[in-house]
C-alpha cells in the first residue's frame, strides 16, 4: 500500500518537509494548506517539486465548515471551495478533505448536509476532484465515523466519500464492537485513511488532538486494529499519518520522517500486510563500550570494583575489562570519540569519558541486522578493518552503536576475536587493589541512555519494533532542576535491560550522564571493596536513612552498613534492591546493584535523592 | 497574613529554595519531604538556616495513606508517622499535612477514619505536633473538602483540624455555592490554607494537579473567592502557595519567589485584606526605544516610514524620531545595551539592535512606581544624571524598562525636557525621502514584547496587577520550528497594547524579534512611501493572496494592491486589519497596521505566513 505523511507532521519549510517525507521513503504527502499559502513556490512548482521527489500529492487539507449550513453561508463556502479547487488542480491534487462541520451556525440536519455535499461533490467532480469528508471528534452535529458515513451514503455522489482519522475514531471509541462498524463501508467509498496514535491522556479532545498526537506504536491507541477492520472493506488507498505534535513542531524534519516511515512499516507488519525480517531478541548483554581521552579515571575505577584488565583490540587503542560476565570496553581511539556522532542539541558537551556502544547478545545477528535495515535503522560497516571479525552492528536513533554479538559462538563472528589476551595484569592504578578472584555474581544488569529530548518516543518504538524489547511503564522522576521521564525497554527474562531516560526540556540531553548498571549477588561488599581500594562512591544524605528506617524494618546493623556507604534501597512486591553509584567520570558512571527475590524496577523512589546529590557535585 | 511557599514550587537544592523564599520576602515555607531527604542539611541545619533567613516552617508535608486502613496497615503508618514526628521536633515544625488516602487497602468507613485520625492525633500531640487532615481531589474515599471537615468534627480531637487546598477544591467544584460550605467550619479547625491556581484544562485532575498548578492570578480559578470565604471563617493562618508546575521546576527559583510573592499581595488586595496604591492604568504609547551599535539601519529604516528626527538627549547619545504621535528613540550608548540586562537563556544572540524600552503615558507616574515597588518590580533610578528629569521608571519581569511619562503635562517630570529640538534636518539615508509632511495617523499601535520561555505567565500576571491593564485571550501561532504562544495585554480604549509572545522551547526567547507596529490610517500609502524610498517591505507569498480571494470579496484592483506591496489582511465581525512588515534590523522589525471599523485584533490568523517568511529570510 502506498504510505503518506501529512506536511503538519514535519517541522520546517515546505521544501523541507517534502526533501524530509522523500528521503524517508514515503510515496506521498498530504499538503496542509497552511503550508502552502506559506510557501514561496507556486502550485505548479510544489507539484514540480514532489514529482522530482517521486512523491504523489495524495490529498489537501483541510476544507472546514461547509456542509449543514444556511444557504448564505453554504454559498460562501461553494465559492471558496471553486477557488480551493483551482489550486489543486495547478497541485494536481485529486482529494480534498473536508471536516464536519462546528460552525454555531451549522444545523443538526442529516439532509441538507448530504444535499450540500453532493452540490459540492458536483463542483468537485468538475474539476476531478473526489471529496473525503471526515468526522471531527468535536463536530457540532457529525462527530462519529459512522454518521459521517451515513451522510455519505445518503448523499450517494461518485465524487463524495468518507475519510477515516485514526484519531477521531480511537479517542472516541469506546471498544472494539464500536469498530466492527467500519466493516459495512465499501472499501471503494473510502477515500482516504489517516493514521495517527496518542497516549491516553483522559484530557479535552480537541487540545488532546493538536498537541499530543503521536506516531502509531508511540501512544495507547490499538491502531494497527482499526487498519485490519478498514483493509476488511477492501479499502486500497494509502495509509496516511496525520500527526499534530509539540514536539514533533520542533524536532528536525529527516529524522521525524524516518521515525514516522518506521512506525507505518511496523505498523504494516502488525496488521499483516507487510513481512518484515523476523525480530532477533537479544538475550544478553555482551558488552558496554565507553570512549574516551583519557582512561586512567575509568580504568581506577574499574580496577577498584575488580575489573581485570584481560585483553586489548589487536587493532586499535581498545581495552577489555572483565570481572564475572560483565565486560567494558574502554576505548582511547580519538576517531572513534562521538563529538559529531552522537545526535545532541543545545549544550553539546560531549567531551571527556563517553558512553557510545552495546553489545547485545543476538540469537542471529545477520537476522537482527537485516530487520533493522528493512526499519530504516542505519546499518554500520561490518568490517572495520582488514583482520577484523565482520561484526553486524546498527546504529539507534541516539546515534548508539548496537552490536549485534555471538560471543562464544561456533560458526559466527565474535567479537572476542578481535582481542588478544594481556598475559600480565594491568598496571594497578594508584591505591586499586588486586583484581578480584572471584567472579562476584557480576554481570551487566542495564545500561541506562539519555536520549535526546525530541526523540524520547521513536527511542522506545525503535528498541521495541528494531529489537523485540518489551517497553515498560513510563515513570516521571523528579531532578532539581527539571522532571525527568524514564522507560525502560527488556527482553523477557531481564537479561536485557535499556532504561532509556529524557530531560525535562531541549538541551537536556546532554545534562544527565549515561550510566552502566553492574549486579552482583553482595552490593555491600562490591561497595566495600571500592571504598577499601581508595574509590568513592556517591554521599547519600542521612535524611535519606533517618527516613528508611520510617518506611521498613531492618536487621540489626543493617541500616547502618547501607549509611557507611551510600547505599540505597527499595522494595517491591516481589522483593528488594539495593544499589549504590560511583561518582561520575566524564558523562558516565557506574551503578552497582542487587536484585532479590525478583524485584523488577530500578529503584525510581531513590532517583530524586540520587539526582540531586549528583548535582550537588557539579 | 502570613505567607507562605512549598518548596516543591521553586526549583533547585533546598537551600537555594529556602534562599530564594527569604529573599522575595515569604513568612514561611511548607517542607516538602523529598527535598528534606535529598538535602545534605541534618534537620537542624536546616531549622537554623531558616532561623537565619527568617522564615518559618509553617508545614511539613505530605503523609500519605494513614487513615481508614486494616489495622496493620494502620500499625505500620504510625510507626512511619513517630519517626516522621521526631524529624518535624528536629526541624521545628509544628503542622503536618495527612493527604486523605488514595491507597486501594482503604474503606469507605468515616467512623474508622475519624477514630484512626485522633489516634494519629494523640500520637502527634505527644510531639507537641498538629495533624492538617485534607482531602485530595482523587482521594480513593475522601475526595471533597466538606467530607474531610466532617470526618475530623467527627474525630474532635485538638491536635487535629483540616486543611484546604484550592486546587483540590475548584478543580472539583461546580460553581460558588458548592463553596459556601467553607463558611460552615471553624477557623481556629482549619489548621492550614494551601493555595494554587490553574488554567481550566479539562483534563485527568491528578496530571493537571501534578505538572500544571499555577500561582494564583495566573490560571482560570477564582482563588481570591475561595480565600474570602476561608476569611470569614475566622481562619488566622498562612496563605501558603503550593504549585507543581513542569516550568517551575526547571525556572531560576529567585525570579520564581518573586513571581509567587507578588501574587500572594495581588491575591491579598483582590480579597480586601491587604491595601496596594492604587492601579494607574496608562493611558497610552509615549515611546519605544531601541538600543544599537549602528544606529544606521534604524536611522535609514525610520526616514523610509517618513519619521523626522526631530531631537536629542541633553546628556546621552539618543536620538528621537517622530511621525505623527508615533515617537521613538534610538539609543547608541554602548552602556545601555543588554548584553546582560535582559534576562536571556539559551543562544543569547542579544547582539545588534534591540527593544529595550517603552514609554507609557501614566495619569500618576509617582502612584504607578509605588504600586510597581510594593508588588516588587525593581524600581529604576529616577535621575539618572544632574540635570536630567526625574523620570519615574520599573522594570518589567524580562527586564524591559517602563517609564511611566506625563509628556506635555504642566508640574509633572517630562522626558521631552532632556530632549532638544534639532533644528537641521537628520541626513537623509541613501535612498530615503524627506519626512513626511503629514502625520499619516501614525502612532505606536502596539509593542510586541517577546517573553522568556520560562516567565510567560509571571509577564502576564505583571503586567495586568502593576499596570492594571486587561490580558486579552490566549493564542497558539504555528511557527515553522515550533508553536508561539501569544496574549496581548491592553488598556480599556486599545491605546496601550503589548502583546507578549514565548516561544515553543527554552532558547526560543531569543529566536523571535521584537517588533513596533505603527498605526496608520493609510496603510498602502505608507508602505508605498517605504519601498518608493528603496525601502524593503516583507515578500508574502503568492499563495496567501489566491488563498485571500477565495475568503473574501474585494474591491477592483485591492488585493492587487496589497499583492504588489505584501499586505496581510484580516477581518473580524467588527473591521478589517491590513498590516505589512518590514526587513528585520538586528532584533527588531517594525509593522505598519491600519485598523478599521473597531477590529481588536493582531492578525493572528497572518502569523503563521509572516513568521514563515521571516524564517525564509534568516
Amino acid at each position: 500500500m502506498r504510505t503518506s505523511i501529512a506536511t503538519v507532521s514535519l517541522s520546517g519549510s515546505l521544501t523541507e518537509k517534502l526533501t524530509a517525507a522523500a528521503r524517508a521513503g514515503f510515496d506521498g504527502v498530504e499538503i496542509f494548506e497552511n503550508d502552502l499559502l506559506a510557501s514561496p513556490l507556486t502550485p505548479e512548482e510544489i507539484r514540480a517539486r514532489c514529482a522530482d521527489l517521486g512523491l504523489g500529492i495524495d490529498l489537501y487539507q483541510p476544507m472546514r465548515d461547509v456542509e449543514a449550513l444556511p444557504a448564505g453561508e453554504f454559498a460562501r463556502g461553494l465559492r471558496r471551495a471553486r477557488h480551493k479547487f483551482e489550486v489543486m488542480s495547478r497541485l494536481g491534487a485529486d482529494t480534498v478533505l473536508v471536516c464536519s462541520s462546528v460552525s454555531p451556525l451549522a444545523v443538526d440536519d442529516d439532509a441538507l448536509a448530504a444535499a450540500q455535499l453532493s452540490e459540492l461533490a458536483d463542483l468537485a467532480r468538475d474539476h476531478g476532484i473526489r471529496v473525503a469528508y471526515e468526522a471531527l471528534a468535536w463536530g457540532r452535529h457529525v462527530s462519529t465515523y459512522d454518521h459521517a458515513w451515513r451522510i455519505v451514503e445518503t448523499a450517494g455522489h461518485p465524487a463524495l466519500g468518507t475519510c477515516l482519522d485514526s484519531f477521531h475514531i480511537l479517542s472516541r471509541s469506546s471498544g472494539p464492537k464500536d469498530l466492527a462498524g467500519i466493516e459495512d463501508i465499501p472499501g471503494e467509498k473510502i477515500f482516504f485513511l489517516q493514521l495517527a496514535d496518542a497516549p491516553l491522556l483522559g484530557m479535552d479532545v480537541l487540545q488532546w488532538s493538536r498537541h499530543h498526537r503521536c506516531f502509531p506504536g508511540q501512544g495507547g491507541f490499538d491502531v494497527a486494529g482499526l487498519v485490519r477492520h478498514v483493509l476488511r472493506t477492501g479499502y486500497e488507498g494509502p495509509l496516511s499519518l496525520e500527526v499534530f505534535n509539540d514536539v514533533f513542531r520542533q524536532a528536525e524534519a529527516g529524522p521525524t520522517a524516518v521515525d514516522a516511515r518506521r512506525s507505518l512499516l511496523l505498523l504494516q507488519e502488525e496488521a499483516g500486510i507487510r513481512t518484515l525480517p523476523a525480530p532477533a531478541v537479544p538475550t544478553g548483554i555482551a558488552f558496554a563500550e565507553l570512549v574516551t581521552h583519557d582512561a586512567e579515571p575509568v580504568a581506577a575505577l574499574l580496577a577498584g570494583l575488580g575489573f581485570a584488565r584481560t585483553a586489548r583490540h589487536r587493532g586499535k587503542p581498545v581495552e577489555l575489562w572483565e570481572r564475572g560476565e560483565a565486560r567494558v570496553l574502554v576505548n582511547t581511539d580519538p576517531a572513534a570519540h562521538p563529538h559529531t556522532r552522537l545526535r545532541s542539541r543545545g549544550g553539546n558537551h560531549l567531551d571527556g569519558t563517553v558512553l557510545t556502544a552495546v553489545g547485545l547478545e543476538s540469537p542471529d545477528p545477520a537476522a537482527a541486522a537485516r530487520r533493522a535495515e528493512a526499519l530504516l535503522a542505519p546499518v554500520l560497516p561490518r568490517r572495520r578493518a582488514p583482520g577484523e571479525a565482520p561484526l553486524d552492528a546498527v546504529a539507534a536513533p541516539d546515534g548508539t552503536e548496537l552490536f549485534l554479538c555471538a560471543t562464544n559462538r561456533p560458526g559466527l563472528p565474535d567479537w572476542r576475536a578481535d582481542f588478544e589476551d594481556v598475559t600480565q595484569p594491568a598496571p594497578a592504578a594508584p591505591g586499586s587493589s588486586a583484581p578480584a578472584a572471584d567472579s562476584g555474581g557480576f554481570r551487566i544488569d542495564h545500561v541506562a541512555l539519555t536520549q535526546p529530548w525530541h526523540h524520547f518516543d521513536e527511542a522506545v518504538l525503535f528498541h521495541r519494533g528494531v529489537l523485540g524489547l518489551d517497553p515498560q511503564e513510563s515513570v516521571d522522576v523528579a531532578d532539581p532542576y527539571g522532571l525527568l521521564r524514564s522507560r525502560a525497554v527488556t527482553n523477557a527474562d531481564g537479561s536485557v535491560r535499556l532504561p532509556l531516560t529524557v530531560g525535562a526540556a531541549p538541551g537536556d540531553d546532554t545534562a544527565h550522564a549515561r550510566h552502566i548498571a553492574l549486579a552482583t549477588d553482595d552490593v555491600v561488599a562490591a561497595a566495600r571493596r571500592l571504598t577499601d581500594a581508595g574509590g568513592r562512591l556517591l554521599p547519600v544524605p542521612a535524611n535519606y536513612y533517618d527516613d528508611l528506617a520510617a518506611r521498613f524494618e531492618f536487621a540489626e546493623g543493617e541500616l547502618e552498613t547501607y549509611r557507611e556507604l551510600g547505599i540505597l534501597y527499595d522494595r517491591d512486591a516481589c522483593g528488594a534492591f539495593r544499589h549504590c553509584f560511583t561518582h561520575t567520570v566524564g558523562r558516565v558512571f557506574l551503578e552497582l546493584v542487587q536484585r532479590d527475590g525478583g524485584y523488577q524496577g530500578y529503584g525510581a523512589a531513590n532517583a530524586p535523592v540520587r539526582l540531586a546529590a549528583q548535582r550537588a557535585l557539579r
